[in-house]
């Protein structure tokens, strides 16, 4: 692995830093990364009773759509991902989830962004009220059979990263008839 | 969908700029967000005759891991991402695929980057020479079994989103015995 020389802090906003980094490498070599900063996020993929999967809808103006996300939100310093799931997964839908479960974790962009996803899947709800502050982007909750979801997967209609991922791995998980051995 | 009305480049590096954007809403609330733009990207995964999947095993500093990753690269301005998926393959590992599938496109972190991943399928290989220029950061290239891969998955054992996200909809395009109708 290449040694960290120096970390200097380029750009901080409300959402993320941006850090320059300078490494070495075994052979003297060195250069410059720049790193986003933004911390940790959980998503949460909410499966009901009738193997529906529960989204939000949210206007992404960074990438100029409305689209179908599953509930997320950031991981707060010091906090167990699993309790910023429950919270967020409250928060967004007002579900509660008296079953939650890691799925995976995972880097979306490992080139420019230390960024690192946390997936967990609810199951056997009850719900409450939803309490999403101002600043909350969501503008519907909604319900799509899980069929239906891999038939778009498989035409491309969701954008999110984690949504294919969590959508995909629940597939292969719980519903090829076992083929995996993991029934 | 919310009303763009500003934008100021607040950094910009060798890797990504990052753009603040004022946005108005219908209701006239005014807002910002920040958007890393790094520009867009292709991610290839070569399935050989054996049914292997080929990696590159690169450092990835910004995660602090070596990791198994897919071939992958930038897609130049105005360049057809087909175009650059064959370039990158061709780059990191030699192969020349006689057949580049597009499989499908995401954004990793719709929340402050508006990167986007195209995936391409690359099957029926011949081998030529690697020539990734000194900033490559490949190690080695390496094949894993496509059942050993799903065990990998299910084990959290890649740390890409597009590793995730490109063998998962491989097995569940091809690989389950055609229960989802597309074989």
């Amino acid at each position: 692995m290449s040694k960290l020389l120096n970390e200097e802090l380029k750009f901080e906003g409300p959402r993320f830093k941006v850090v320059r980094k300078e490494y070495e490498r075994d052979d003297g070599l060195k250069y410059i990364r720049d790193c986003v900063e933004p911390g940790n996020a959980v998503v949460i993929l909410p499966v009901n009773e009738n193997n529906e999967v529960i989204f939000v809808k949210e206007e992404r103006e960074v990438i100029g759509r409305i689209s179908m996300g599953l509930p997320a939100g950031m991981i707060d310093e010091n906090e167990d991902p699993k309790d910023a799931a429950k919270r967020e997964l409250a928060e967004e839908t007002g579900i509660e989830a008296k079953s939650l479960e890691f799925l995976i974790s995972y880097f979306p962009s490992c080139g420019y962004t230390n960024e690192r996803i946390f997936i967990y899947l609810a199951r056997d709800f009850t719900y409450g009220q939803q309490h999403f502050d101002d600043t909350e982007e969501i503008l519907s909750v909604e319900k799509i059979k899980l069929d239906d979801c891999l038939k778009m997967i498989s035409e491309n209609k969701f954008y999110h990263a984690s949504v294919n991922i969590a959508i995909l791995l629940y597939y292969y998980k719980y519903c090829n008839g076992g083929n995996n051995g993991s029934n």
